[in-house]
């Protein structure tokens, strides 16, 4: 059987479907000739997985260790089946098939950016070095990529847990960029507002927003200690505080704060902040849904309901550079370095 | 209280939230002065909300005519508590308020482009003259419309049932032309493939891609009898042959059919389809999901698990002109037309 490059060869069930919908994968260690393996040092569960895991488990540690090593025993990945979610891993390259495209040499030490949802893993080592109370977890064992994965060669000056963080959220400030910079192109400095501007995806937009060319920033924030936080960063030229859930509350906020926006990053993981983030942008303005919590009808329905002539765009977690680029932010921005190393403190 | 464009003065429960997202909304038939008031003739319901209903009630239509009234009377609007989703509504302008910035006047035959999930709604009949078989819902009643509404008038020279079966997905071909503009703006002439090219929306997006300018137009559609019907409805360069949720097969049947494209476009109400339109996008693409059977998390984690660098866009049934667009691809294009006819002559 030859191999493919979105890795159909890996999938044992159901048959025919993206390694990605499979119920199991093939994770034996040896190598088709463009394929990657990588032994693995670390995973970083997603966090609605982990939190999921915990709760189903009422925080026992030692029965979430042993719930993720059933997962990864039964179907050749960590996918988590009530979330459907992964996260990514670390670890060092192993072998590299002759023909593959990844630009990695064995010894190099690499996160994989494509999620563990669709990536070939055996664990060896029952996980023993993990507690199970926190979404880091140090592994002994191989993962495979395949000809069409993503693979980023990890900084030496940079503490791996502050590249891992960076690199879980790359696509939000790369796609923001890209937005931002088409609005400039056609002759207007767009107002950016970030629903969540100062988590990790939310502050990274904010400073690839400002550096590509906005005219004015605005960071929304749930909570007062969000709001010092984020003010203390000066990523954002105003912060305010409003309900992502409450859209009028929330128009009204970012109306206040010089919007409506014409470009609204949603960075928030709760459930509902659709019509807010459409009746916070001004008409002819584009929304970018970040949190994996956005429901489609709502958004679809809710633009529709409210007449409202925006471009609703689902953000893809791939732009070609993503990780270079957000790397770059987190060593030119002392304040998403710092937002960043607090909150890696905190966990 | 003052009356609020978008309807907020007409939520009852919970407070604070949009009429879309309401439990129960006033229906009163006084209107604000920036309101208008419709005498109802007939309700469309969404085809998932009605199939939903139908099916609890075992197709007995007295029972889901029930279901109908008891929604209305409960909420206030028609909005289905299991799919989320509405439907529109036809009838005849009763009184405008002085301050309405609709344009429309009294004894305007009209249809409501808002959603029924949010549109004010008292029925006076008991659905008298409803079996309760069908999605089309004679009616008598009132319906309020807000200052933000989109409302069309019915051309006096096509049947109501024609003009209502347009306007239900006239946002596809609006946003569709628009996409495609803006590649030929930039001087590409794209591929454009739409997947469910034989159903409304499909017919309306393949009718709208090559007037605004496409290089090709792809169809997709599922069974043979689909592929004879829209081959000769002519509103493709080329039809084939696929099953839009199994990614592999969709790709390979759109590169045989002159793909990758540049832009595609789903419009099949199936679940499962978002990696197998990801999958038959060139690298730079657009997807346009106008299915609200697609799953956000699908579409962001499969293109990013295929490393795939493409602009997903959340279909917004609202694009200005919409409606009037509609009408004209179906006035101009026979093969629109033929189709949309068949289709209704077979409900």
């Amino acid at each position: 059987m030859s191999s493919s490059p979105v890795g159909l060869h890996r999938v044992i069930a159901p048959s025919g479907v993206l390694p990605q919908a499979a119920e199991r994968l093939d994770a034996r260690a040896e190598i088709w000739p463009d394929e990657v393996r990588i032994a693995v040092e670390r995973l970083n569960l997603d966090a609605a997985s982990y939190r999921q895991l915990a709760e189903a488990h009422g925080g026992d540690g030692t029965a979430v260790r042993q719930a993720v090593l059933d997962i990864v025993q039964a179907r050749g990945k960590m996918q988590n089946p009530v979330t459907g979610s992964g996260g990514m891993l670390v670890g060092v390259v192993d072998e590299v098939g002759p023909e593959s495209p990844l630009g990695v040499a064995p010894g190099d030490r690499v996160a994989t950016l494509v999620s563990l949802t669709l990536t070939p893993l055996q664990i060896t080592d029952g996980l023993a070095d993990w507690d199970g109370k926190s979404e880091q977890v140090p592994a002994q064992g191989h993962a495979i990529l395949f000809a069409r994965s993503i693979v980023a060669k990890l900084p030496d000056d940079l503490k791996p847990e502050l590249s891992l963080a960076v690199m879980d959220v790359c696509g939000a400030p790369a796609l923001t960029a890209r937005v931002v910079r088409e609005y400039v192109d056609k002759g207007t400095k767009p107002v950016v507002s970030v629903i969540g501007g100062a988590g990790k995806s939310g502050s990274l937009s904010l400073a690839a927003a400002r550096h590509a060319g906005a005219a004015r920033t605005i960071g929304i924030v749930p909570v007062q200690a969000e709001v010092d936080r984020l003010e203390a960063a000066g990523l954002a030229d105003t912060v305010a505080l409003a309900d992502a859930r409450d859209p009028v509350a929330l128009a009204e906020a970012v109306e206040q704060a010089g919007g409506p926006a014409d470009i609204t990053v949603v960075c928030v993981d709760v459930p509902g902040c659709e019509h807010g983030a459409v009746l916070a942008t001004a008409a002819g303005g584009t929304v970018i849904f970040f949190s994996m919590a956005t429901s489609f009808s709502a958004a679809a329905l809710g633009a529709e309901g409210l007449a409202a002539d925006v471009t609703m765009l689902v953000g893809n977690g791939y732009v070609p550079g993503h990780a270079d680029y957000a790397m770059q932010l987190l060593r030119n921005e002392s304040g998403v370095r710092g937002l960043f190393e607090s909150r890696l403190a905190e966990d």
